[in-house]
Parts: C-alpha cells; sequence; structure tokens
C-alpha cells in the first residue's frame, strides 16, 4: 500500500510499505476513504530535520470502512464507516471518560512511534473501541464525506476554541487567521450563537467562505493598524470578550491580546510555535484575561457536530478546495504551503 | 495628619501632610479606622527606585467612617462605616456594571497621582458612591473590625483566585503560597466546597492558620520535591484541576504548571514580578490548561462575602497577627519583610 513520508522539510515522498495487520486484539483496520492535509503538517514541511534514514509518516485526519477488527474489539464491526479524530485515545482511562481525550494516559498520534501516518491507503488504529467513531448509514459516494472528514480535526478544533470561550448567544468574537481551522471557528461561533464575529485574515477566497459561515465583519490587516481596525468594530472601542487563535504564531498571539476586551478570553487551537510569552501585568493579569485552548480532544465534540452534517444545516467540507490522489500528496503539500491551496483532500 | 511615603527601596518615612479636603463634588473624606501593610507593598519595598523629589503615598487598604461628602455623593452619608476596595471605580461604566471594577475607564489606585494613599490618618476618596461600600451598623469598637478590614483586598482577592478557577464542591485545590492571599485563598476554596485542599507553604504558624481555614494538606517543599509531594496527593498522581497562585515570582508558576493537572485551571492573584512566562505546548497547550485571574475586583465580592463575616461563620481578620500605630508603619514593613509578621494592621 501507499503511505507518506517526510524526510526533511520541504521533503514529501509517498512510499510502496507492507499493508499493516492487526497487532493488538484491540486493533482495527481501515481502509482510507479520505484523508487530508492539515495547516500543522505545514509546520513539519518548514521545520523538520533532515532524517534520512528514519522519515515520519504523516497525516492525522481519516475516515474510512473497517477491514479487519481484533479480537476484542465490541463497538466497531467489519464494513463500519468511521471518523478517526487525531489523536489516539483508550476510552477508558479518567481523561477520556471527561472527554479529554487528548490527555489519555495512553494516547498518542497518528504517525508516532509504531502507529502508521493516515495519508496512507490502509491505517491500524490502536484502541479502535476508544478512537474511532461509526457513523451509520454513510457509504462511499456520499456527499457529506468532505464534511465528516473535518470532524477527524478541523471542524472539532474550531469548536473547541469557540467551547472554551464559552462562546455564547449575543457574543462578539474574534476569529484570528483565515485557515480551515480558523474558518471553522467562525462556523462554531456562529452556531453557538455569536452576534458579532470579525475575521482577521488576509486571503479573500478565504475570507469570503468565513463570511458564508459566519463572519460579520473582515478585517485584513495586521499588527497595530488590524488591532485598531478590530477594535474600532467592537463596543467603546475596547474589543471582544471572546478571541480564537488559530494560527499559532506569536504575533498572532500578540494580536489576541490586542484585540480583547479587559476580563475577556483568549482561546488558543492554533499550535504554539513558541514556549514563552507575555502573560504579565500589561498582558494578561491587568485586565483579567483568561488564556485557554489546547489541543482540542475533537473526539469529544463528533456526536455534537454530527447532526446538523447529517441534515445539511452545514457544510463545514466547504474548506476543501481541492482534491487530489495519493500519488499526488507532496503536490498538495506545496500547495498548501504556497497559498494556492486552501486545504487540500486525498480521495482515494 | 499623618500619611506613609516610599523614598525608595526600604525607605519607608511617616509624615506630617495637610488634611485633605473634598476637591469634587462625587468625594468623600474618610477617617480611617483600621489600615494595613500588603505582601504587595512589599514589592515596592524591595525594588521601589529612589526619588527623593517625588516619594510615592503608600497603603490600599482601610476601613473608616465618612467625615464629609461632596455634593453630588448620594449613597454615602456622614458618620457611615466605609469599606474602601483596593481600586477606585467610577460605578457606572460598563465594566462597572459588570462587576470588572479593577477595568473601570475612570479608575484609579490609592496613592496614585493625586489620590492619597491609605497608610494615612485620612483618606479623600474620589467616586465615593462607585468606590466606598457602606456597612450598616458596624462601630470603632467592633470586634470585626479585621475581619471587615480584609475585605479591602486580601480575603477578595483570594476569593476572586477561587471564582476564577471556578472552585467548587467536591474539588481539588491547591493554593500556592502562605501568605495573607494565599490563606483567604484557602479560606474560599473550602466555603465554595472544595473537597481537598492541598497548602503549599513553609511557614509554620502561617499553615497552622492555613489548615484552620481548612486546609487538609500542607506542602512545604519547594521546586521539584514540593510538586512531587503535591501529586502524591491527588489522584492517580495527575495533579489537582483548580490551582490558585498566590504569590507573584516566576518559580511559583512554574510551580503551579507543576501541580495542574491536564484540562485544568490555574488561577493567579498574586501579582507577577515577570512579564513572559512559559504558555507553549509544553507548558499550557498540550494539555488543555487554562490560565485566569488577575487583579481582583474585590469590590464585585464583599457583599457576597461580608454576611459570613458577620454572623461569626468566619474570621479572615486573622491573618492580622501585629497591630501597630500609624508612626511605626515603618517598622511593620520590615517586620512583614523579614516574615516575622505575617500582615500587619495599622489602628488609629
Amino acid at each position: 500500500m501507499l503511505t507518506t513520508y517526510i524526510y526533511g522539510a520541504g521533503d514529501i515522498r509517498v512510499q510502496e510499505v507492507t499493508k499493516p495487520t492487526i497487532r493488538h486484539s484491540t486493533d482495527a483496520l481501515i481502509r482510507v476513504v479520505r484523508s487530508c492535509i492539515c495547516g500543522s503538517d505545514l509546520h513539519h514541511f518548514h521545520n523538520f530535520p533532515a532524517t534520512p534514514d528514519s522519515p515520519k509518516q504523516m497525516g492525522h485526519e481519516f475516515i474510512g470502512i473497517v477491514e479487519e477488527i481484533g479480537t476484542d474489539v465490541s463497538t466497531i464491526n467489519v464494513g463500519d464507516f468511521v471518523i478517526a479524530p487525531f489523536a489516539i485515545s483508550c476510552g477508558t482511562c479518567g481523561f477520556c471518560h471527561e472527554g479529554l481525550y487528548t490527555s489519555c494516559v495512553s494516547g498518542t498520534f497518528w504517525g508516532r512511534g509504531e502507529v502508521g501516518g493516515a495519508q496512507a491507503e490502509y491505517v491500524l488504529s490502536p484502541f479502535a473501541d476508544g478512537t474511532l467513531v461509526v457513523v451509520p448509514g454513510i457509504t462511499e459516494d456520499s456527499e457529506l464525506l468532505p464534511s465528516l472528514l473535518t470532524l477527524s480535526d478541523v471542524y472539532g478544533t474550531g469548536y473547541h476554541a469557540a467551547k472554551c470561550a464559552q462562546v455564547g448567544p449575543g457574543d462578539e468574537v474574534v476569529v484570528i487567521g483565515d485557515g480551515a481551522v480558523g474558518l471553522l471557528a467562525v462556523l462554531s461561533a456562529k452556531q453557538l450563537g455569536a452576534q458579532n464575529i470579525i475575521l482577521m485574515g488576509s486571503h479573500q477566497a478565504r475570507t469570503d467562505l468565513g463570511r458564508e459561515f459566519g463572519a460579520t465583519h473582515v478585517v485584513s490587516e495586521r499588527g497595530d493598524v488590524g488591532i485598531a481596525a478590530v477594535r474600532a468594530l467592537t463596543q467603546n472601542n475596547q474589543g471582544a470578550s471572546k478571541v480564537l487563535e488559530a494560527v499559532g504564531h506569536l504575533p498572532a498571539y500578540e494580536q489576541a491580546l490586542g484585540v480583547v476586551r479587559a476580563g475577556g478570553v483568549i482561546s488558543r487551537v492554533g499550535v504554539p510555535q513558541y514556549e514563552e510569552a507575555p502573560v504579565g501585568m500589561g498582558a494578561l493579569f491587568g485586565r483579567n484575561i483568561t488564556l485557554t485552548g489546547g489541543v482540542a480532544p475533537v473526539r469529544a465534540y463528533i456526536n455534537e457536530l454530527l447532526p446538523a452534517i447529517l441534515n445539511g444545516q452545514v457544510n463545514p467540507g466547504r474548506v476543501f478546495d481541492s482534491t487530489i490522489s495519493i500519488q499526488d500528496v507532496p503536490l498538495g503539500y506545496a500547495a498548501m504551503d504556497q497559498r494556492r491551496a486552501l486545504k487540500v483532500m486525498i480521495a482515494f
């Protein structure tokens, strides 16, 4: 079967490997129907060290059909259509019971260690019962595949931003970032009842989709000019109570500090590309700003977000503006890196 | 009248100045009955630059009797007993209406600019209606004076830590710091229903009081040893969901990172003596830790905390272990600096 490796920055290769087989009684083997490339994959694409002897398998979002199950798998059957969250979780520990699947004590991620990546024709899932989510009645030719695929990561991650910020009816929300996660944070804020949703992004095709998802305003400027433009849209120029940061670079965090209202919340879901940041009297403490968010436990949100997809009320799959074959994955990375594509889907 | 100035690090002087008079129609003149020295005053005591020509008036906590009011003061009368929160607030702006008095758009603090400090015989209060809180029926010889004085700052600040962390019934809480704020954060967590309250502090007289306030465990070690000791007291060694940080130095923040459970909250009320701190994947993001708290809008909590003081259910005034006269304020700073006193009250 074909799978995707990264050998170093900019060096993505699709290679033939042996199709995996059940190793543990709790495993399931999935034939991948759709996978995709994530904005966070681009961090690796830019920074991954050259590792000619130990390349890393890539991809952490997929949907597919169960082909084989281990003897202890009880909630999933051969032939089921499943969504795979980007985090693998046992389903039985305290964190899993609380829905914080990304902190599962036995958890891991696709493409890490012995676990294969998801930009591949087949994926062996550990802890199949605790990880995969079955969606009954979906077939491989469903029009809903793109939207269902977003539940693997980007939709749940955008939703996590909004949930951690406790977005609710009437709220004034700023979303920083017009990538797939930012746009789905807009959609999530809209679904949770936000009144004004200001999207900060400079790529018009993306911000146009953001408007369709519910953004009431778009601010394309960055830095101090962007901050002033956002504040001018908020009550008394005081900023917004809820700021969803979906980029991960330090300037986006600084942007968030600039647009958040005293007493407000900055909710981060963009993977931070920094470790230290301002949090003292001037940044957070003096104005009682709460900093929340993190690696989204998307599995916790799948059942909550599924109905609106199934009944056609929302179409988060619109973030996919390009579909390629597994062989063309390196081209897909390049397209996303060069911002020619918002998010690339891989069809099998 | 006598008032307290700081002229530089370690240089506290009590000096005779002209008694203030009403300047604005919204002012009230208060004869101070009790004032005190705050742990946060010690930051100035350690670091204040030498300013022989422009010393700063000190003190931001007091209770007293209204001696005179401006013509537009409507809710406060001459002779009223009042509590002065450490932040001055107009009472009419959006932030005041929301209870975030420390972000009042016209707000300031005692001892800043034209506003006098509270370690003084008289204090002129701007925005008397919006700032001061009347407590009917209290006289100058009340046994409750020390506890009422804690509502100016330390009790409300400890309570803010617990409220921001949403401490509730059954919670496992760690309080970092055995100063007055930390001890009253213990009391607050207890009042809000916390089950286990682990107090991190090394001064036994203080941690003993912490036990009386509700601490179920005391950990006197710091650093990695302290972190391990705290975690050993929590379920599965995973740390506590609610961590209240009442110190303000970076090692206390790092301590908080070490003892907080994934998905948990660090609520800071110790004034940060740092601006940058770790907040990235390793510190907060990867484990979905929320960072909250800030400068406490204590005025918002006075009516909530008052009944249990008035009916004798709680006695937060026990944090005062020393009482001095205004003339002895420099000795009071030294006693607190040398940790001979937990918190020094000034009686007039």
